[in-house]
């Protein structure tokens, strides 16, 4: 009973596994299965949970079950193999997760039981995203992101580095576009003997993440056996981390979070611990953008988030500390991932138009982990990370860590630029952040590596009407067209004032 | 640009629609698409949003595009049209479920807006179902109530029956197995004079809803024109809610809601309300079933609930009064549609075997519908209706509503039965509805017509070893066998103790 053959129905359903039955089909009607059924699908030793999808005859011939990509993959099935379809055995944790969109709070064992099952690809899309909404803004308190950040080390592969007593690392909870300091402090740091095995995320809801944009420039995609050879060689990487598979549950979670355009809290904290953590960091810095258009709006909620991240890293055995950063305006002149890389490397070949703010913020944060590792006091390592950075050996440290992960890779450039100019004369007395990282998401990035913008003002310009404000990139007209016309259709992106 | 060639792919997406495009497709690849996006599909002056799954070459000819069932029918498209496609319109009310997600209190024109645009099918489901734990629990306040009653009254049909100044209601919030009394109530109160134009839901959560029930007695697929006339006929009707599309955005939230197994509070109220106020009723009355297994389990949970839905019901215009009921052990012998119908022909034909509690619920609450109508006093009312049942005319006005819809239809019978036995004798303490109605739904119910489940204990039951407790019923083998072994493996469904 309940057997059928495999067919690679060839569409890709991102992480949900679907299955593909014919309404006529035996199994559906000895099974009593309906068109919205969530099922077990058996093959080998293993156990996959999936939606239905009820097909047309025409679709499938009599006796056969198509899979969707996922779910091929998952079970490590070929077109012909033979599987054992069933009712989905019934998930305990869900009634955690039913609980907490009532309102209660959940123990250790509670969201340790919800996390596994995540990881695990049994929860469909929808339950991911009734779990998201439940523990969004501020509805997890510090005892539930303890164990949510536990919970989320557990079902991941964990790094250790026994060579090294103190192993650090460094994160930006984003919301500023452009903010592109990880891969400068690396540089700088592992200078200066450091040692900083950096995994780093691809964009929830940004224009670019640091491995959106490292990617423009080298290889990302480090195994683990890849990640330890160019650690050992230099003290650092700059991977990214869903390659290493540090914490599969968040990467789930990520993918639902960016659908509903949600960055709750909670999550955040255990999503950037949890990964600290199972790479291994014994010391991080937290870099926190404080701006009316960041992510965090306002002192007070900055300096509530620095409590939480501190409270829970010492939970976790962890060292955090929390640097509260200007968030007015987007960092440097690029947004979008190859814009950043061009930043990036005229901050580490001290070129004259290298953005000031990108540098000044990369020498802030480096020199926080390097008082982490000396207790040499904030003056005196800021002292140090300018000369590792201006005398060049940042970087031929970065030259280095590239090379060890495959070498430079040309960037890309865009096929279609468009400048905007400004409507009026003054200064510019604000950006908006939020509705600026739009345009640059809808022009395409960071799937499309060259789209983005460079922004030819800041806060303060003096302007005159026609100056250039920012150009914008892209690589299809129609993603171009997209975004000139949200642009066009927005107020006040760039606040025009009269010179003050 | 965007120019595509439909073919119906043939795959039944529920509700969400979702196209299938090739990797290769020069419109995928002009606008940026990638496998995760929304987009907007533009055929004649509709625009449709739907999720890309994208296919590999085999499965699409270029220059064609894949269209789901529901995408299908909500473009009215044929296999051969040429449809535009782009990128999907950005949809303002996300930011309003974000904003109710973060916690803050919505008013009426955001509520407004996020109904709106999920009754025109513009929310993935996804979407769905974050603005559904967002309102979960008690995270509506009463204003919010109101609002999402009034917003999904106004983007749905609305009925009027200007002849007649009074249209009566009854409604039960559900959570008690067996529980129906709907059909007995419409057949009592409409013998006795009132107009009752019923429509109900299918089950959300539950092993049967009125619908489920009706519809193995009769046809309950009535649209306006048909409703009308049965209504015109004999002054009541028992028909599908769904089918006069009364609150198409209830019946989008309520199959995430079943998804994921909620049934939130405010949603709870805002759902029976405008399904009241949509079919043009006046005065309803609300069973509100407690008990430790039931939906609501205790009295004050029940009064603040009682309290909530008579607030919401006048400022939306229609008279309320809600009745607190006994939920402590499910209502009459059958549990499942079939099984249910069985009881309620026993009622209306006062047969020996016909389940008193059933019997008397409807009394009760036909008695408390007679009073609103006329104030002569529950008591008074009570004897009415006792007389209207008892003397064969609430038998014979249900005749006449199932003639008027269509005739009686034969009862369905299981093809597997098999009869439960006590492991223990002694005296039935209690009876757990949830994991009872579990059970049922298990076997099938209410999507298989005949699954279900015949009681034969009640609560202070005294049983001996090896009496049967009920018989489950279920038309497949692979039903059977997971109610069998969920009912096995679970402890004190019905808890037995020393006869007192």
């Amino acid at each position: 009973m309940g057997l059928l053959t495999v067919i690679d129905i060839g569409i890709d359903t991102h992480q949900e596994p679907v299955v593909y039955m014919r309404s006529d089909c035996e199994v559906c009607l000895a099974e009593g299965f309906t068109a919205s059924a969530r099922l077990g699908i058996e093959y080998r030793d293993q156990v996959l949970i999936a939606t239905l999808n009820v097909v047309d005859e025409a679709v499938l011939p009599h006796g056969h079950i198509g899979l969707s990509k996922i779910a091929m993959k998952r079970l490590q099935a070929q077109d012909g193999d033979v599987i054992r379809v069933t009712h989905a055995p019934a998930l305990e944790s869900l009634a955690q997760v039913r609980k907490k969109i009532f309102g209660h709070k959940l123990d250790d064992t509670e969201i340790g039981a919800i996390v596994k099952d995540i990881s695990a690809h049994r929860y469909s899309d929808i339950e991911i995203a009734g779990f998201i909404s439940a523990c969004a803004g501020s509805r997890l308190d510090i005892d539930e992101i303890i164990s949510l950040t536990r919970a989320m080390v557990a079902c991941g592969k964990r790094l250790s580095w026994p060579q090294h007593e103190q192993v650090f690392d460094k994160h930006c909870i984003g919301g500023l576009p452009g903010n592109r300091t990880t891969p400068l402090v690396v540089a700088i740091v592992s200078a200066g003997g450091l040692v900083i095995p950096k995994t780093s995320s691809r964009a929830i809801t940004s224009p670019a993440g640091t491995a959106d944009t490292m990617e423009t420039l080298t290889n990302v995609n480090l195994g683990l056996a890849d990640m330890r050879r160019v650690v050992e060689l230099t003290g650092a990487c700059l991977a990214w981390g869903g390659a290493v598979n540090l914490s599969p549950a968040d990467d789930l979670l990520i993918r639902i979070e960016r659908a509903l355009d949600l960055d709750g809290e909670g999550q955040l904290i255990a999503s950037v611990l949890s990964k600290k953590i199972a790479a291994g960091s014994t010391h991080a810095v937290i870099d926190i953008p404080v701006g009316a258009s960041a992510k965090v709006r306002s002192r007070p909620e900055a300096e509530r988030l620095a409590s939480m991240f501190v409270q829970v890293s010492e939970a976790c055995g962890i060292e955090s500390r929390c640097v509260l950063t200007d968030g007015s305006q987007p960092v440097g002149q690029g947004i979008g991932p190859t814009e950043e890389a061009r930043d990036l490397l005229a901050v580490l070949q001290t070129t004259p138009e290298a953005p000031r703010d990108l540098r000044q913020r990369a020498l802030t944060l480096a020199a926080q982990l390097f008082d982490m590792a000396t207790a040499e006091g904030y003056e005196a390592c800021l002292g140090k990370a300018t000369e590792i950075l201006d005398d060049g050996r940042a970087w031929r440290q970065f030259q280095r860590i590239v090379e060890a992960q495959g070498g430079f890779r040309q960037l890309p450039e865009a096929r279609f630029s468009e400048v905007l100019s400004a409507p009026l004369g003054g200064e510019i007395r604000s950006i908006d952040n939020r509705r600026l990282a739009r345009v640059a998401k809808l022009a395409g990035a960071p799937s499309s590596r060259a789209a983005g913008l460079r922004l030819h003002v800041r806060i303060g310009s003096i302007i005159e009407r026609g100056m250039p404000l920012f150009t914008l990139n892209a690589n299809t007209e129609g993603e171009r067209d997209y975004a000139l016309e949200y642009y066009v259709g927005q107020e006040n992106i760039f606040e025009v004032g009269d010179p003050t």
